[in-house]
């Protein structure tokens, strides 16, 4: 049986040097379209069944995040549910840096990925399912460049607004994963948890910022090579219809709360980023900013506060991005959440490192987290 | 709310003429890609909800088979799950032939599709599953043109070879819910007709012909616009690649038996049509098939024997056609398997109509008839 | 970890002489309440994991059916849904008839039976989901001597009747594991045997006759040691209520077909046991025997027609066993089908020999047997 | 179709005065055996489907706790999964106390219960569902009375001991939900609580302390009608062998922590009872329970701390009961958690009121409760 290499799928993204033989496949990782970024990739072997398979992707030094291969696992599945890290090595030196990943694989075709896919197809169905339950109403609020819906669903009727957006950065599909997890939680009828949160806030969700870059298989940029996350202070029509829409959402339900949920390539921990940089911060911002980092820190074991970010001095935030924007331009709480592509080390899984399932487990944990902390909010 | 319509997913296709007004939407369906033919549709329409809406498919005496639409209904889904038919009507005289679908929708969202879709995601998961099942085999035989691959699974190790294949044409769904009916069972390690049939024969299954015709939304062609089910005399790797690529493996491994699943548009039951204008034609050969007809017609009574095609005078078959192209090519029993987009009228469903459900379980039994057709194959 | 040994649930049946190591584990089967037959046994034994477990059941030459233990094989389970065989030795000479169970446990508690039990518990959750299905009315007839429900469910609105019953002899539990496949298969709206039944008979279905039985973990008679099965002549509310009310029943809604649902404990093989002896045969009743069992065998792998009972010479019919009591009584085609506890060697199974999943599959192919034979019963 | 009334199953219990007519049902609930306590009842209505039932439970001022009546509901299911509640009143007045149900089925049967019933065949799913999950130990470590095992679960294999007990008292069925949701959640190999739990502690957990009133369908006392929780002091092997085998082991693996799950009939929420009026209570001891009191107030939404038992005076403790006995022998946080029959007012719920679901959640956050208390501990 020929070996066989392929990304034409939903979220796909690999080049091929030369795959002839299962011992010597030698791959590159393109670029997302009309960006230097790359970073994610995600294909298919076939015809590898019991072969000692060494795959290995060259020029990583050129890719966005070198720092994120060092000490990365790669994911692999043979029926696409079920993501096991494989044995993965980084040599920076070899073909301007060579990630190798090594399996012998059990079935005829594996699939292997950066972290877990999340295709549009479950987007679909996500949206779907989530904005069918009771209480859930469901809006497409815009189009993104390549025609596809911006959706957004609303739960609960309470006076607080709570925004939490994922996936501005496409390859980071930890972040929808996160999102599955908060959803399904908040529409369990028996969640006491949700309970509360419908009846004391009203949470708005846009569980994919960036479609295009998603079905393109992008890292970090939509259909034109945007960062989304750098157009919070003027976004446009033109170049990033996704951050207009929501942002012209938000400036009508003006959030107290906003979580935007993200994927970090190199640090290997779940962290919390702030707004400490802005402008306008208060030291009630503050206060609460460090309020639902305690409390998070407290509720969740995968969660934890010395790994992160360096903080901006203070007025030196970046005031494109989302986190700060949002914080600066409505005086909110304005967070982003970080959850690594390896493992988190506070807590290791020799077996799925960070996974969908601790994503998810991270996403509900999170709305315990807000409703402990909605009583500061306003 | 305002209304959106989108069609920008994995199968979608749709136009947009007006769509202000919930009870005034006005589509069209765009033509396959470099190529006249146009009937799929597959669009979401959000921002409905308790709306009586009213959506007009038109210029539809242009389509690929104006037949099909008296009679017709649309199927809906809120959860991409449950597909049900939607009151709907066919006008021919209005604007060029009009399709007028009718719903009052209970949710933000629903989805309209002429049949329910399969999505080349649920494709890729099927193979993924079935693929990694014990004793399936799985391989990537070809390309297409937009890269994707075609996909072959082999099942049992007996002497008689038997091959399924489905969608040539891509909007034909059916076609691939059937093979998810027939893939289930072969699998089942309890079911005594799938046991049988591993132990006394070889299954080569091709789930899907056309995934880029899948993919892009088209009803009967490919990525350049070929009809597949008129490339089977000479099939060529620029035109025609999943044809290639699986006629290759048929002169490898003989076919005793040939299964070509598809829909048709206007004929509102299930049936086979036969090879009986080839030129090389035996009564063995029309012993054979009249023989699979009448077990299949006992087996199953959603399958009948009235309605169906003109059978070829001798000497008349297309031999580009796949069913007669591959009974003179192999001397074999080679069949198409017509299943409706309406409903099979001998035993309608009021709510569904011809549907996922009752697909897959004509999948089941056809593998019950070729059981028990097996010792008349050589 | 000490070794226990339990059987005070539902079903259990066993006594221990001795279970103080894994390797030297003797038991006895106590006999059915207030009776002499002694053959079903379902325990649970506790504290072996990793141990090499050796378990005698000895006596076993004045059990029910001796000649069911050799080429038998114990099921055995860890978590009470999977029942996978064990390996398992006759030997009549020791100790009376000794059956040897040896297993190496992987978990520290074992279930071991005589085939997969199907709890009362079961029973009524299949009740009660077959009961709420659309289309279906359940009725309690009568009630057992440990006052237990007698359950009927009725499903179709045709004009013939069928009926169906299982289990008279509790400890034949493939026989409820049968009517689970069978009833799964008519409420399910998509198939269309289902559907033709439906609409062409009336289906009347006891999935299990004798519930006290059932509970009490007996092999063949109810709460005070009647063997059912020969009560049809003149049952009695004291001695045998369960056949009673169905009995009551069936005089009302008079039968055109009874299927009579067993296990064999001696022969490794499914079949049908007709009505030959009765006294008012005719040759009608004689052709849709034949016919039944003619159009079963073609439909079902697993089904036979070498393996079976003697038929009885003219006239020699014990009237008081169902199948020849029916038979006399309403002129109908009545017949006991026996599954093996053993395995179906048309088509034998090394790692679960014959099993739920395939008494299910049974149930199923014996409905769409009993359509194809519809038109020949009235 | 005859109006029937039955309770011959794992856990019914009621008594029939009179059940001619589905409007005029008159129904006692019997004694546990060899016990003055009556108040679980669990039993199955048939032949009633359209019919406006009212169903009377008479004499009930001298049922264990007449305080339950009031504002209780009954809950009723078609399918023995789904348990609603059912429109029901008390009048203390009427034949000694009169609890009147009124429903009119949608289907022929429906079952009613006191709570949502947890059966032994379900508890013994449980058991071998989880005892076969990775890193879990399960023992039998004694027999009731009625020869059933009592199964003890252990997982993680940290320093400090953690024991889970409940359903001393049969009828309390929300405590076993309670255990389901619990074992769940520590299984679960991608819950951050539960990995941390496994690694610092070790849990030993009793789902059911007292089998044999769990099938009897008793409230309050097991097969001899002896209250298990008045057996602390000294159990005995003749009277409470289930008490008697746990405070053995606990003996053994001392116990640095106990939650005792329980349901209380009349206060209509959650609660902690403690250890107050033990002997030998320290303040460290009186600290730690303060502290897992306001942890839980913290984590669950459904906790409160309004509603309660008196404390007793310091002192008085009884120390029969559990609670008490075991903060005294072992100078543990030993507590009682109750949650309601009724509801739980702090977030009532009009269709379930208390349920299987809010159970099985209080459960997990119970489990969150214990990791952030460890540290306390010891
Ligand atoms: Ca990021
Ligand atoms: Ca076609
Ligand atoms: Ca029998
Ligand atoms: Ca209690």
């Amino acid at each position: 049986m020929a070996v066989t290499v392929s990304a034409a799928f939903d979220g796909g993204n690999i080049a091929v040097t030369r795959a002839e033989r299962a011992d010597d496949i030698v791959l590159t990782i393109p670029r997302d379209h009309m960006s230097e970024f790359a970073q994610w990739f995600y294909f298919r072997l076939s015809g590898v069944r019991g072969a000692a398979c060494i795959i290995r992707l060259v020029g990583l030094e050129a890719s966005a995040y070198p720092g994120g291969w060092p000490d990365y696992r790669a994911v692999v599945s043979y029926d696409r549910s079920d993501w096991c890290r494989a044995d993965t090595a980084y040599d920076k030196a070899a073909d301007g840096g060579t990630l190798t990943i090594r399996l012998t694989p059990e079935e005829d075709s594996v699939w292997i990925a950066y972290f877990a896919p999340y295709s549009m197809e479950r987007h679909n169905d996500l949206v779907a399912r989530i904005g069918s339950a009771p209480g859930v109403t469901s809006e497409v609020i815009g189009k993104t460049l390549d025609g596809q819906d911006m959706d957004l669903l609303t739960i609960g009727d309470g006076p607080v607004n709570l925004w939490f957006i994922a996936r501005q950065h496409p390859g980071e599909t930890m972040a929808e994963w996160w999102m599955e997890g908060a959803l399904e939680r908040l529409i369990d009828p028996a969640d006491p948890v949700a309970r509360a949160l419908r009846a004391k806030a009203t949470l708005r969700i846009v569980p994919n910022m960036n479609p295009d870059g998603s079905r393109r298989g992008h890292l970090r940029t939509n259909a034109v090579g945007v960062n989304l996350n750098r157009e919070w202070a003027t976004p446009s029509l033109e170049r990033s219809p996704e951050v207009f829409s929501v942002l012209a959402r938000m400036d009508r339900d003006k959030p107290d709360f906003v979580l935007d949920v993200h994927g970090d390539e190199a640090i290997p921990n779940n962290f919390i980023a702030g707004f400490e940089g802005i402008p306008s911060i208060t030291p009630a911002m503050t206060d609460r900013l460090a309020a639902f980092i305690a409390i998070l820190d407290r509720i969740s074991p995968d969660f934890q506060t010395v790994d992160g970010y360096e903080i901006p001095a203070p007025g030196k935030a970046n005031l494109t991005v989302a986190t700060n924007a949002l914080a600066e331009r409505f005086g909110c709480l304005s967070m982003t959440l970080e959850m690594p592509f390896k493992d988190a080390n506070v807590a290791p899984d020799a077996v799925y490192g960070w996974s969908p399932a601790r994503s998810k487990a991270l996403g509900r944990d999170c709305l315990a987290a807000a409703l402990e902390v909605l009583p500061q909010l306003r």
